[in-house]
C-alpha cells in the first residue's frame, strides 16, 4: 500500500479558487495478531489496533511488541507476515513455542493502540516491577553542537513529510550526530515502533549509545517507549508533557524540549550534554 | 488538578546554560468506567483510559460517551463524577436505567481510547450502520472571509497553550465566525471529546450550523468524532490523512486544510464556501 495517496483539491488563495492535486499522508489501520503458546497448542490473539501509515509494517509490531516487553530479542519472533495477499492491513507475529507471554500484558495492549499510552502512573510502577528494561550504560556525552545540528538533519530525512505536511517523525543518531535510522508515521508513537523494530533486526538494541529525535511534542508514552529501547538521550522540537518530564526524571533520561536552531530546554540528565 | 505543571529546567541558549522555570502541559491518566444495567442488576465496566490534560473531565467523558454512540441525550447519564474524593484520574458515568448500550461497542471502546481510532474501512461502515448518526440540516454557508479568521481566533482562545506551547486545541464557531466555545488537551481526540461534551451540556448538538476548528492535522477520528456531533464544516491548521480526506467526501463534510492566512485547501464540501 502506498505511503501517500494523491487526492484533487480545490486551492483558495486571497479570495481566488483554483482546481489543484494533493499528496496525502496515507492513513489505514493496521491490526496485529499475535500467534503464541506451546506447539501443538498455538492460540491466534488480536492484541492492537493501530491507525498507520503503511510502510514498514513488520517494524511496526516488532517495535510494538518490543516496546510492550512481549520481545526481548528479535529471534523470539519466529515468522511475520500478512494474513492475508490482498490486506495489508493484518499482520501475524508467531512467537516461539517457548514464549510465553503474559496475558496481563496482552490485555493491557488493548489500552496502548493509542499515542496515549497505558495508564500513568500506574504504568511508571508496572515498567519498573514487570518489563524487562535493557541494561544500560550511562556514561554517553554529547556536544552541545551535535544538539543543535540534529533537527535539520531529522527533517532532510522526512521524505513523505515534503509531499503531504502530515507526518510526524523520529530520527536516531549517534552521539556524533551521524543519522543511523529514520521513520514517519501520521501517528508519532507508530514511528517510533517502526525505529525501534528496525533498530531490533539491525541488532542494535539497547540503543544506549545514541540519540533519539522527535519532530514534535514528547508524550508520556513517547518516553516509556524509548526507555524501553535503551534510549538515554531525547531530543523534541516541541514540549514534553508534564508526565514526559516526570518519568525521564525519574528514570535518568536526558529530555531536551523546543529544540530550535541553537536554543533548547533541559528539563533532566543535563550532565550528558557538554556545554 | 491542575492543567499546567511548572518545572526547573536549564535553558540553553548559543552556548550558554541558565536555569529557568518552564511550565509543561499536564499529562495524566483518565479512567472511565460506565455503570449501566436495569435497576436491581447495575454493572460497572472500565470502558477506557486515555491521557489527558486535567480540567473538563466529565465533558471529556460525556463527549467521549457521545461520539462512541453510546449517549443520544445528555439525560441518558444520570450521574457523573471521580469515584473517589482524592483521585481525579477516575470518572464513574451512570446510564439511566433504561439504556442498554451495546457491549460490542463497549469492547470495541477498547480501541478507541487512542488518537488512532478505530478501525479505519470497517468503522466507517460501523457507523453508518449501527451509530445513531444525529439528523442534521445541509444548507449552511460560510463566506470565505469567515474562515480566513478562523486560527486567529483559535489562538487567542487558546490560554494554556501559550504557556505550554504543548497543547492541541478546537473550537466550535457559528456561520458567522462567532467563538462559541474552545478547549485544549495533550490529546487531540481529547480536546474534541471535551468540546462535544460541552456543547452536549449546553444543549447545543447537533452542531449542524457551526464550523469546527481544529490547530492541528485532520486524522480520521477527528472527522469520525465531528460526523457524530453532527459537524458539516472542518477546518484545521494542518494536513489531513488520506482516510480523514475519504470519510469527509463519503459523508459530504467539507473539510479544510492547511488553513494559514488567506490561504487554505478543500479537500471536500467547496459548495459551503461562499467565494
Amino acid at each position: 500500500m502506498p505511503s501517500v495517496t494523491p487526492t484533487t483539491i480545490k486551492k483558495v488563495n486571497a479570495g481566488f479558487l483554483t482546481d489543484a492535486t494533493d499528496i496525502l499522508a496515507t492513513e489505514e489501520p493496521l491490526e496485529l495478531r499475535l500467534e503464541y503458546g506451546p506447539a501443538g497448542h498455538r492460540v491466534v490473539k488480536s492484541i492492537s489496533v493501530t491507525m498507520r501509515t503503511p510502510g514498514n509494517d513488520f517494524e511496526l509490531a516488532l517495535g510494538f511488541l518490543y516496546s510492550e516487553g512481549i520481545l526481548l530479542h528479535g529471534s523470539d519472533v519466529v515468522a511475520i507476515g500478512y494474513v492475508k495477499k490482498d490486506n495489508e492491513n493484518i499482520v501475524l507475529a508467531s512467537l516461539r513455542a517457548g514464549l510465553a507471554p503474559a496475558v496481563a500484558n496482552l490485555e493491557r495492549n488493548f489500552y496502548t493502540t493509542s499515542s496515549c499510552g497505558v495508564c500513568g502512573k500506574a504504568s511508571i510502577e508496572a515498567i519498573r516491577t514487570a518489563c524487562p528494561i535493557p541494561d544500560t550504560v550511562d556514561s554517553i556525552r554529547v556536544p552541545v553542537s551535535t544538539i543543535y545540528d540534529l533537527p535539520d538533519l531529522l527533517r532532510t530525512s522526512q521524505e513523505l513529510f515534503e509531499d503531504t505536511g502530515g507526518l510526524h517523525a523520529c530520527a536516531l543518531f549517534d552521539t556524533s550526530g551521524i543519522l543511523l535510522l529514520s521513520r514517519e508515521d501520521v501517528g508519532r508513537h507508530n514511528a517510533l515502533d517502526k525505529l525501534t523494530g528496525a533498530a531490533l533486526q539491525a541488532g542494535l538494541l539497547p540503543l544506549d549509545h545514541h540519540v533519539l529525535m522527535l519532530s514534535g511534542r514528547a508524550s508520556f508514552e513517547l518516553v516509556q517507549k524509548a526507555i524501553m529501547a535503551g534510549i538515554k538521550i531525547i531530543a523534541a522540537v516541541g514540549a514534553p508533557s508534564s508526565l514526559a518530564a516526570e518519568m525521564a526524571e525519574e528514570w535518568g533520561i536526558t529530555l531536551i524540549g523546543f529544540l530550535r536552531g541553537r536554543k533548547f530546554n533541559i528539563y533532566s540528565g543535563a550532565e550528558r550534554i557538554l556545554i
